[in-house]
């Protein structure tokens, strides 16, 4: 299939919005915990996260315009404080059943049945059974003016991963971890391992460093 | 292991650097495409590639700090137009060959053996093997204070996809197109479909429209 804008613009909206968000291939996706101000905990799947920085170490969410039934974003605004947890294929059910539209009274944890933690470390609702978790605290955020999504960067202040998945060179196996990406908005998938390569060189060139943002 | 800001403020730096990139999961990795003022065509693998929006379609792309040898930011400026292409297992050396430290006047399409596609409908270098094409314009971009990455969102303006992966509702299969997405800096992984699900729904309320971000 070949599309112009005029395709594009033209399209049936779910096909439309199906295919666009397929084209960026398979997306990490976390579920992102919550605080709200009564200190009702709230958990929402998100799968547009991105990498911003390993040192100081930042990881960006892209939020839809903010409606009444934001809480996600909401409760950042409020507690600046928010988790991330990687989904192992087990979950992924109960993950993507937090997406629906449950009153800001109601916890997903429970909902959902996924089993909340509360650590001293860190203040925020973890997902227990995730093996990858991050505690956040939000650092900056930019409104991307076309659609008002709104890009949250978050310092990343605390970190738990399962020691059976971590490799001593601090790189982690997703593929052992059974963690999920996402295509488009309802499809989930394993990682299979396929390569790992050195720092990529110039062949007569083997002083430099590499050009990979970090 | 269980990590907190001051353990990750004093970790081995090539240790954070692969943790810190691996706690995302498998993320949406693309071959990113421009020409320069003098139509030399540059190639360069990114893995910080989010989903903006599917109406109008726009993606995001998060650039390292501009430096002399940031031939693909500098591209975009004085071109506004760009190619994303999704990578398939058979390309995945090659693609992150690309991210060697290549003069200016030499095209990672030749280096690197990746055929070079040029249309009539976009003006920007495709990779001619990839199943998942876009062609974008620059729309907006915003500097990360925190660390001097920038986010670049680009309006899709073309869209080819091999239709033996297309879906009649949308959906790319992703597991057929032998898309990878990446682990850190340096690991690939395919992707194998583990579900899909309708929109999520509060049991006792099925007349809302989905919560996620489209």
């Amino acid at each position: 299939m070949i599309a112009t804008l005029s395709d594009i613009e033209s399209m049936e909206k779910s096909f439309r919005t199906n295919l666009i968000n397929h084209l960026s291939g398979g997306k990490a996706v976390h579920l992102l915990g919550t605080f709200n101000k009564h200190g009702q905990s709230n958990l929402a799947i998100f799968s547009n996260v991105i990498h911003v920085g390993a040192n100081p170490a930042m990881i960006g969410i892209l939020f839809r315009p903010v409606l009444n039934d934001s809480h996600s974003y909401k409760n950042i605004q409020a507690n600046k404080r928010f988790t991330l947890n990687q989904i192992p294929a087990s979950m992924v059910q109960a993950a993507h059943q937090t997406s629906a539209r449950y009153p800001s009274n109601t916890s997903e944890f429970e909902a959902c049945g996924i089993e909340e933690e509360i650590i001293p470390e860190f203040e925020g609702p973890f997902v227990k059974n995730s093996l990858v978790k991050m505690g956040l605290i939000w650092e900056e955020e930019h409104v991307i003016k076309t659609n008002q999504t709104i890009l949250i960067v978050g310092k990343i202040q605390y970190i738990s991963v399962e020691d059976s998945i971590l490799l001593p060179d601090g790189h982690i196996d997703l593929e052992k971890a059974q963690s999920v990406s996402a295509g488009g908005l309802d499809s989930y998938y394993q990682l299979n391992k396929v390569a790992q390569f050195p720092y990529a060189k110039v062949s007569a060139d083997a002083s430099h460093e590499p050009r990979r943002n970090s």
